[in-house]
């Protein structure tokens, strides 16, 4: 495979919306010097256009930066905006199928609830997995119940795959995910609605990797 | 250029929820008996996975008898569909972008309402475009003001690209359109909506075309 493997260790995952009057650049920036490795732009909402318009934004920024930009979903968008990757859901292109589309150098994650997700995950397809969602979270309409740290934690070990747990992570519960296996922590709200999100990301990680 | 320009007489555009109780198949087999020409499908409300398979569904009937399929905005699902070609509305990926993902072959079509959208058209990258819409529609959420039959067939004359005419048309008002030289009808609930579609699309073309 032609694909560095990213570092998954703190992966901010983002819509425009989710930065409410902050401009997202500001939130982004912010978030990388306190540490964030990863973005995702997901936007369920905003026509073509604006997410393209978004992704280029983003790329702008995160580029120079060494930061990787994963779409969320659409990979007409990832392809045209010259996106590090895509992130599929289980509702949106099987992961074999975008294969075929982004070709051999682009980044595939992809999200697993369930144990049949999870044997769903083809290591010759797919890059890292999004195990969630661990806790109740309002930021994802579709989201489905919570699993729980220690049924993520079980999903980590049935896929050889580097993962990051999804899910109203926050730094007062990401501790209960220590010695799951689980390789990163991903969030929105957690760092999009902080006051402070450089320092919402230092505590995330230390509150995970101590 | 490598692409065959369409038929684009009778130009039918729907998603699922357009034919109701009946399966879309039933609806679209009528339609073609009845002198559809091309089909759209264009489904904004579908999840990446049901549009994909929607799409393969509807290729497996058109293929067979010679009738292309277009995938309204979502390149990335034409492509993992095969599709003939894709259709762009103003705020879907820009037709220039769009070109470079899908090669020389696919087409593109291009909506336009007013003279700016229409000066955009450019014939090296957009195959057709539709013109609308025409009458008031129902069809379609963001379909802005009716531009009337007259200003469409302005907006034809400053194009130097084959259209269709979309919005709001059935076999009553189809007429209007009669010596504006736009090549064809674009409907939805026209035929979607008709007790018999292949009657329906019979008397859009009757009404047209004479």
């Amino acid at each position: 495979m032609s694909r560095t493997l990213p570092d998954l260790s703190l992966y901010l995952v983002l819509g425009a919306a989710d930065t409410g009057k902050r401009p997202f650049e500001e939130v982004v920036l912010a978030a990388i010097e306190g540490g964030v490795t990863m973005v995702q732009l997901r936007d369920k909402q905003a026509t073509t256009r604006v997410l393209l318009e978004h992704a280029l934004r983003l790329k702008a920024l995160l580029e120079p930066r060494g930061v990787p930009l994963i779409v969320n979903d659409r990979i007409d968008v990832a392809l045209a905006a010259g996106a590090a990757g895509v992130h599929l859901g289980q509702d949106d292109m099987p992961p074999a199928l975008a294969r075929r589309l982004v070709g051999a150098d682009m980044l595939i994650g992809l999200s697993v609830s369930d144990r049949v997700e999870a044997d769903t995950a083809d290591p010759e397809t797919v890059d890292y997995i999004g195990i969630g969602s661990v806790f109740p979270t309002g930021t994802k309409a579709d989201a489905g119940t919570a699993i729980g740290p220690a049924f993520a934690a079980e999903l980590r070990q049935l896929v050889d795959l580097p993962s990051v747990a999804i899910g109203g992570l926050n730094a007062s519960n990401a501790g209960q995910l220590r010695g799951s296996g689980i390789e990163g922590l991903a969030v929105v709200s957690a760092i999009c609605a902080a006051a402070d999100p450089a320092q919402a990301a230092r505590e995330l990680r230390q509150t995970y990797f101590g």
